[in-house]
């Protein structure tokens, strides 16, 4: 997203800028124009049959790009992705970026867009940030008809004995709506099946998402999908889709999404973007398919997890590395003079102002982002994403922050000069990637589940105390009882604050994380711990991006930034 | 859809058939590479440039598909439209289909697809029948975009004044499922939103499908969905998408799928797949962009309206041919001998047993459409769609009741050989329509709702009467105050009968049709009229379709037909 607009937008210098044929991108990192499967000229998916080519091929270097808690309009850390892989390519190393595909909900909501900014955006962002290849919607696709299937079940003589008041799986939509988190369905009488409560949850926490993110192949897409939890008999014996007969329909309608989408930067740095969980209300990072596959198309691939580096990186490292066997070579954790001042106490609308002090107050959220990079054992740089607000005093006090207390450091202007912004910041990541070091996820993975929330609060969040509800202790109990209990844990929490609380920013201390809901995604395999008040159904804001946005007199998109 | 599977299921047949690259199929009508936008090797959509050169080119000859009332499984409809628009082909016409697209509701639910069958099918039928090009998902996004802005309208503070208790523009899924039909929403507490009763809609039957099918450009996509009504005021005044200002971001999703789709037939004849209402709830007609285009590109164009020709058909003639100034050369109205019996008595399961007796009593129902399409001026013939179990003593049974009364007939041998054995038909289709006739719609445009709904009624229905309930009096009083009254009447009545009961079959007569329910749907440009207990989302079966699909070791669909 852009962090300023300089008298342009995002969607202005998106549309002058010019794309190579996606076949021709391909062709730079050695994929053949047979193994890819083309939408338009500017897309394209991986082939099966590219993916397979691959398995064998060596493994590049991962960079895995994090920031500090971010304010409500981001940090650009997918800008700062693009940047740095082009400057990447700039200093010669061959690299692939590895992204999340954007929702729908915050692009019509608060965000706008979500394909990086400025001169460092990936192409087409229109596209991109609208219905893309439509993997998004064949996941909400796939969700709905799993409840449909679920209630004609029921309504069709129930077999399976499924408890209509333990029915744990949620319809989905792409969008902010608010007034579907709480809905009751099935009525107007018997004919329209059993009245019910359910919730919607926007698809980017939909575990379909989660599953499609996780699998390794379009075989472990259907076994996790079999897996998946969709209710509960009155004995508590789990229902699955396999349960249903219904994984095989589901693995159908999931047959294109499962595979990478192909596109390129505006410096014609090839893309992956693929997959696209949030990072608070699920695991947060693009799909495992798509970064393996960047692995072995690049010397380098660049790679996001959402937020801050309390939640996507947490689970990055925790989650996906360990599934996926993946070992990153570096971390870079994006922070913004802005966000900074914020942390340190200023209010929203005196960010603008110059206030090295406050900024430096507000590092103490940096600093405790990274000591979590450090106790994964992971070399790491921070990269002080430029925005034109910016006061030289206040880049030179930061710059002395991070000297002084040796954290490599690097001024990136990614979004005004696209790579060449990012050369500072690529020229250590290259220095940092080379040297040894010693990755290993924060718990064990046999741990039992309140050890595991505990390492990830007292070690990432800086909390004194993990606290169950009874509700969720009950729940844990149940899950234990399923043979569930030593999957890795997601926790869902705020964005903004390093604790439960959106209100506590900086470093909060004297803490603890209560965790009103542990949710099993069998599928997915981790259990979601919700926290404080978190909701995975956003609303939309007073003034929703959606004003502004129109065609022009060609039809091409106005008002997306 | 297919009749039989003759051992061979569609997706087998389908899978095994070669296609050509579109851009080959495009160039054999005169489209160059760079008027088409690929999805694919095998699909594409027209771009705007092609549509604004084609707007000077001649027009070619309009052939309409229809059918009888059709049986739960169909009667092959769209198999007839697709084979004969390869005959035709076959017999030197240049031709080009104009077909909707498939919902993914009757795909999971119960017909497993609707691309056509056996040799006359459009391809690659898997993509077509799951997500396609993405355009229902769009139009899905598009219409909850809506519900959401509408709702947060309210909970934002309301400036426009909504009543949330008159908020008539609903939620909608491309999916059968009973449980949406109606809900309730914004439970939870006032942070949820305001709670209040809704209903999803299966997307087929959404007003914006119907808005994209009866747009002319993107421009009138955009002034239409700025006049849809989202609600009223306390006073009753109505509330539009273009009060909201969000019709720039509705266009905006839409701004793809406003665009036809081109693929391809099993014998390479062009086929344009545009748009997807449903015949019984909507207006059952693909886009007047499509048509038009074909039209233009063609000496030929085959399209089909849904279901039988009280409704597809005479929401062509009534409402489509009319807006887009269209005029049929000439119809064909498909029939099959197990659909004739079962409309002659016969129950389900001894439908395919020879009864050449039943079958020609239920040429009653075939008589009836017959005489509607005489009413509207047109030319017609009969396409007898041959099924596996028909027995040549019934063939030979129904082809002499057309020549006894003077129908034009032809038995149509398609599925099993595709174009080649719709030459017959062909050959009757170009004879007349190269003759001349005299194409008017049954009702005047200035007509009151009521003379229209009756001439309906009356003309194709052959009912005495219709009753308003004294909801709908009330409703028309004030659509008619708002000065909507003038607009055509696009009637969502059963189709299994030329009644608005299910269970009347053949053709009844002593019957009223009531009308429960008038909506404005302001944006598409008519009046939508419930009767009987039509429903705007259908349910699953009890054992849907669903259970039978799987993807294989490649990736490839199976249990699709």
């Amino acid at each position: 997203m852009a962090a300023e607009t300089n008298g342009k937008s995002d969607i202005e210098i998106a549309s002058k800028s010019s794309m190579k044929p996606i076949a021709d991108v391909a062709s730079s990192i050695g994929i053949l124009e047979n193994e890819i499967e083309l939408y338009g000229t500017y897309k394209a998916k991986l082939s099966d049959a590219l993916l397979k080519r691959l398995s064998t091929a060596q493994d590049g270097k991962l960079i895995l790009v994090t920031s500090i808690n971010p304010t409500p309009a981001g940090e650009g850390k997918s800008t700062v992705t693009v940047g740095l892989g082009q400057a990447l390519n700039r200093i010669g190393k061959k690299t692939v970026i590895a992204m999340r595909e954007p929702s729908l909900g915050p692009v019509m909501g608060l965000k706008g867009g979500a394909a990086g900014g400025g001169y460092s955006q990936v192409l087409p962002m229109d596209d991109i940030n609208l219905h893309f290849t439509g993997d998004l919607h064949a996941i909400t696709a796939a969700n709905n008809a799993l409840s449909a299937l679920i209630d004609n079940h029921i309504h069709q003589g129930n077999e399976l004995e499924l408890d209509p008041g333990k029915i744990v799986w949620k319809r989905a939509l792409d969008i902010n709506d608010r007034a579907l988190r709480n809905v009751v369905t099935g009525l107007g009488g018997a004919s329209n099946g059993l009245a019910r409560e359910d919730q919607f949850d926007i698809t980017a926490a939909s575990e379909i998402m989660a599953v499609l993110c996780m699998a390794e192949n379009i075989q472990d897409l259907k076994q996790r999908l079999s897996s998946i939890v969709a209710g509960y008999t009155k004995d508590k014996h789990p229902v699955t889709v396999g349960d249903l007969g219904v994984e095989g329909a589901l693995t159908l309608l999931l047959k294109d999404a499962v595979k990478p989408n192909l596109v390129q930067t505006m410096e014609h740095t090839p893309a992956l973007i693929h997959g696209g969980p949030f990072a608070n209300i699920a695991h947060g990072c693009n799909s495992l398919i798509a970064t393996k596959a960047a692995l072995k198309l690049g010397e380098y691939t660049v790679t996001e997890a959402g937020f801050g580096a309390d939640l996507g990186a947490e689970k990055f490292l925790n989650i996906k590395a360990r599934a996926g066997g993946l070992k990153p070579a570096a971390v870079v954790i994006v922070a913004t003079i802005r966000a900074l001042k914020m942390h340190g106490g200023i209010a929203k609308n005196d960010l603008r102002d110059s206030n090295p002090e406050a900024m430096i107050k507000g590092c103490e959220n940096l600093q405790k982002h990274i000591e979590t990079i450090q106790a994964f054992g992971l070399p790491y740089a921070v990269a002080v994403n430029r925005f034109t607000a910016d006061s030289d005093e206040e880049i030179q006090a930061l710059k002395k922050w991070c000297e002084d207390l040796g954290h490599p450091c690097a001024l990136t202007e990614v979004w005004e000069k696209g790579g060449e912004g990012g050369v500072e910041l690529a020229e250590i990541v290259t220095r940092l990637a080379e040297s040894a070091s010693a990755f290993s996820p924060l718990y064990s993975s046999d741990a039992p589940f309140k050890a595991k929330a505990k390492a990830i609060a007292e070690k990432v969040y800086g909390a004194d105390d993990v606290l169950l509800t009874s509700k969720a202790e009950k729940q844990l109990a149940d899950i234990e009882a399923n043979g569930w209990g030593d999957l890795p844990v997601c926790m869902a929490k705020t964005q903004y604050s390093l604790s439960d609380d959106p209100k506590k920013l900086g470093r909060p201390d004297g803490f603890s994380i209560t965790i009103r809901e542990i949710k099993p995604s069998a599928g997915a395999g981790f259990l979601v711990a919700l926290t404080g008040d978190i909701m995975t159904m956003p609303g939309l804001p007073k003034k929703p991006a959606a004003l502004h946005m129109d065609v022009d007199e060609n039809g091409c998109a106005k008002g997306l930034f």
